[in-house]
């Protein structure tokens, strides 16, 4: 167990299940660090605090701008206004990292409100389910998880790797790529499995079964329980890449369908496990 | 612990994961049970009969005539050479069912071979995994699962009977229902899903990422893994409802397409979870 840090003083800005996991999983290392909270319901920060998810509550959103590191783990159309409150509070030395699922958009914002741009890396960590709030953090969350940072040619790299030593303190493994890349290739392989489960899921709406799912329908629409108000957002944020992922699956869907209209069952196996 | 069985003798035709995991089942119940295998490859019959999945070894197809209560887990497109080497073996008292996922085409085979049609039993255990072979097999596999059975007008009561005790003793839930009502929602609940998971995996052989795949991703492309020339043959056996199904899950996917490019966050939020 390590026992220093490069840093004392860590906020975590939002205590759902990414923000409070962030904090129960530093915790349990029993690192040198007062890990501070805020949460803009009260009720959510109390909790947190008694469950020793962090050290103490800080009394508003500005006054986090005294940790050395801020992780904003809010939803992403928070992060605008986080940053708008911060902003006159930073320190030079402060370092700010957020955890949204979109990077392309959270950057821009970061670079329009953000004074001291070079201390802002974007992140996200791919972890996480289809369950939020404070009652889905998990300690171990992020062990053995990708956690995509996104710094850009002015990011100074000792907050670079501040953030790396966040990452890897929890178990997970930093994946540094440009923030269009991880938008395009999140919007595959999350943003297309969302769609998909949602529309299974308004299919069996119209079609109600006797039969219970089998194993496969389960795993396909487990996410399809993911908060629909969050998913709206997200797939707003990553519209262009997303569209365009749904565009080439429904060119797939169709030719499936035209396979199966021919009958052909060569070109069917062929279809299904390309050699 | 039941000690007592309403039939004496099983005979297991075809053992893979499905055929193997029914033989495994009913041993571990140490029943009073005489159980027969047979599988066209004889490694594989030795070998089940090796592990303890079968108490021995049928020399032949047509020997499994002997058997009470025969049990085809063959691939579908095995069962109409099934019905024709059986057919003049069969005894007046000898059941038949099988496990097949599409039922409508199992029962117009059985009704063009099979002389005693009012001792069949079409049958489909909602179980099993994207793995298949002898190495899949499991003694817990139907535990708590839904066991379709499909008779139709003309079937013995006796004969159906004897299926469904077969069902219970596996711990399975027999649910009676007809063929066609069966392919259609089981179209739906796992044969889109497979269809999906096949074209989300063709799709990222197209587009290869640095990202691993998130949970979402990996549950619903898990069954891509699935044997393609099985899945072939059972989307064409089930070809209509498949392509309906298809045809209606493109058509959610166009309005989802059409929802983003509108910036509609509003009218998505209510497509990804109507009241």
């Amino acid at each position: 167990m390590k026992s220093s840090t490069p840093f004392r003083s860590l906020a975590i800005v939002g205590l759902g299940g990414i923000g409070a996991s962030i904090g129960l999983g530093l915790k349990r290392r029993g690192l040198p660090l007062r890990i501070g909270g805020y949460d803009l319901l009260p009720q959510v920060s109390e909790l947190a605090q008694a469950q020793g998810v962090v050290d103490f509550i800080y009394p508003s959103l500005a006054a986090c701008a005294d940790a050395e590191l801020i992780v904003l783990a809010t939803p992403p159309h928070a992060l605008p206004q986080c940053f708008q409150e911060l902003a006159p509070h930073l320190k030079p030395g402060t370092v700010l990292t957020d955890v949204a699922s979109v990077k392309t958009p959270v950057l821009a914002w970061a670079q329009a409100i953000l004074p001291h741009l070079q201390r802002f890396v974007g992140g996200h960590p791919i972890a996480g389910t289809e369950r939020s709030g404070l009652q889905a953090a998990r300690a171990d969350l992020f062990e053995g998880a990708q956690w995509v940072l996104t710094p850009v040619a002015s990011t100074d790299n000792a907050a670079l790797q501040r953030v790396q030593w966040l990452v890897q303190s929890l178990g997970a493994v930093p994946v540094v790529m440009e923030a269009e890349q991880h938008d395009k290739e999140f919007a595959l392989l999350s943003f297309l499995p969302h769609c998909v489960a949602f529309s299974l899921q308004s299919l069996h709406r119209q079609h109600p079964t006797l039969l219970q799912g089998s194993s496969s329908w389960r795993d396909a629409t487990r996410v399809a329980e993911s908060d629909p108000a969050l998913w709206a957002e997200l797939l707003l944020l990553n519209r262009q890449f997303t569209a365009e992922h749904l565009t080439a699956l429904i060119a797939h869907l169709n030719r499936l369908a035209q396979l199966l209209e021919k009958g052909d069952e060569k070109s069917l196996r062929a279809f299904l496990k390309p050699k």
